[in-house]
């Protein structure tokens, strides 16, 4: 790789000194911007009218909440670099409850690895799913089905193996039994939490088909996805093989359409697995539903790779590895292995 | 203006002939990323706990509603250029039923106003407020009081001055009114609804107590703000007046505080409204409320200016000004003052 230094540099920000001399590298954008993408239209009706006066003082406005409402869009927010290096662009998904904010600045302020695959060359399109973050949501139960789940500050320190499982966050007893070791920048955990936000668990359908309309759009394309985002890339993928040439899998929720493994003999694909997975209660049944599904694109041709990172002597990490300590680190795995599927000139 | 050559760019930007050639300059940026600011914990009890199971498929999880839970917090974007050529940090605050995509792209692809302003050497923070996209939202009515407004499709047409006001917009009669020689690229409506959310009408304290805590980390600095984000930007700083050196006002929900309105004596202001205020049922008194303000302001010794745009020759323009054709005219108009009162190097 060309740019070695850059990588370097990164692996070497453990080191506060060299942190800010690697850092300051400027990033020069060919292009930055945003769009939304896909949704529908709605139409209200038998609601009562109501008058607000939005601002204190201000002139009332008559609100008819009946009508037409646009729902179920999705915001995307795009980086070209000067200096283009990736052949293809790359679209980043991430997991449930979060929105694109993951792979942005670090809770405890590094660099995440949208700014990382900026700097490597790679046009980058990062997105909210569908009713997450600036893709707005719409009316419940009217137009959602069911209640939103609301993040709560244990909850992902107990499943993301951050902490060791159920019961290991307890601010108010002072327990917060932190896995050993772990990457995860806990000290800045109150920031993690400030980028959860409410969702629902009835929307996967609607999800799909904006990311689908993206890949229209966008693709030939290679999609990295998180958690949740992982068999929404998956099947996407299947839906349109021909488009999506590459998945990059973290810690995938799952995997795509069984039926339809077949399709994806000739996507390439890397799936990333973090440590602690064998002495949790969710994780072992959450990896096997994965790698299940990875075994039945292996039996139909194809060639996932599967890196369990404790494996290649990168310990310590949680399932925001993104985020982790080492996030760098892991983010070089990933180029690399791009570059070596012949995706990076 | 030593970076002339771009501001001319951008005012020719209405001929498509030269629009690639300048839009294509890059960005460089010495640093880019976000954070989270602000909010409160809040201790939630007395909820069932449900199993959810996220993704189908997956591993139940048991969720608990209650415990703790992060609210009110607020997402913030910035962008530091290579070249810093304004004095000061600009922070960029949208109106209500909207988040900081107001400021990017513009609903028909140009760039917007947060590009502009990088492009001219300005440090710029652009955030979410409170409750509005990647800030995250909270349970109601057990946190927020009352329910949301959620957005319609002919709202934002006939309150913000694209059409000709209540009843212009009708899409199944084939009726949208728009006013003649309106600014608004319309033809893009649909995309610009995809940017609206939902918001409340009772977070506005949260909404400041967030803004307030920003302008603790970042200021000295410059406050852009659009309609809702008018009265917080006034009170942020009547609260702050050492703090926040300069205010630019595109069309205020209102003014600030009356009785305090001397603490602004000494605050750089600059009040921009666009067309067709007299012939709107609403905006005449929205108009004359953030006038009123700026008279007391004036009357206590300060020194505050308000342009409406017809009066200069800039025509057409509606409430979104920041998306109109025009965009980065009016926007010129904001950079000469803000150089002009020596903001900028």
């Amino acid at each position: 790789m060309k740019n070695h230094l850059f990588t370097t540099c990164f692996v070497a920000a453990g080191l506060v000194s060299l942190l800010t001399g690697c850092a300051q590298a400027p990033l020069a954008l060919q292009e930055m911007g945003s769009f939304h993408i896909g949704g529908r239209e709605v139409s209200i009706s038998g609601k009562p009218v109501g008058e607000i006066v939005f601002t204190a003082g201000g002139v009332p406005a008559k609100v008819d909440p009946n009508g037409i409402h646009q729902v179920e869009q999705m915001y995307v927010q795009y980086f070209v670099p000067a200096r283009r290096r990736g052949r293809l662009p790359l679209l980043m998904w991430h997991g449930g409850g979060l929105t694109g904010v993951t792979y942005e600045t670090t809770p405890d302020g590094r660099e995440g690895w949208l700014n990382y695959f900026i700097r490597q060359g790679w046009t980058v399109y990062n997105s909210d799913a569908v009713e997450r973050g600036r893709s707005g949501w719409a009316m419940y139960p009217d137009i959602f089905a069911g209640e939103p789940v609301f993040p709560t500050k244990p909850g992902p320190f107990e499943r993301f193996r951050i902490g060791a499982g159920a019961g290991s966050y307890d601010e108010d007893a002072g327990k917060m039994r932190l896995l050993p070791g772990n990457q995860f920048p806990v000290a800045a955990y109150d920031n993690f939490i400030k980028q959860n936000v409410p969702r629902w668990t009835s929307t996967d359908g609607a999800i799909l088909r904006a990311y689908a309309q993206l890949v229209d759009k966008l693709c030939p394309c290679i999609v990295l996805a998180h958690s949740q985002g992982g068999p929404f890339a998956f099947k996407a993928a299947q839906a349109q093989p021909e488009k999506i040439k590459a998945l990059v899998l973290i810690e995938p929720a799952g995997g795509g359409t069984m039926a339809d493994a077949a399709k994806l003999r000739d996507t390439a694909i890397l799936t990333l697995y973090g440590d602690y997975i064998g002495q949790d209660a969710r994780w072992p049944k959450i990896r096997a539903n994965g790698i299940g599904f990875l075994d039945q694109v292996r039996a139909a041709g194809g060639k996932p790779e599967v890196i369990d990172l404790p494996d290649i002597g990168i310990k310590g990490n949680s399932h925001m590895m993104m985020m982790d300590k080492n996030n760098l680190q892991v983010a070089d795995v990933i180029q690399q292995w791009l570059a070596n599927q012949g995706f990076y000139r």
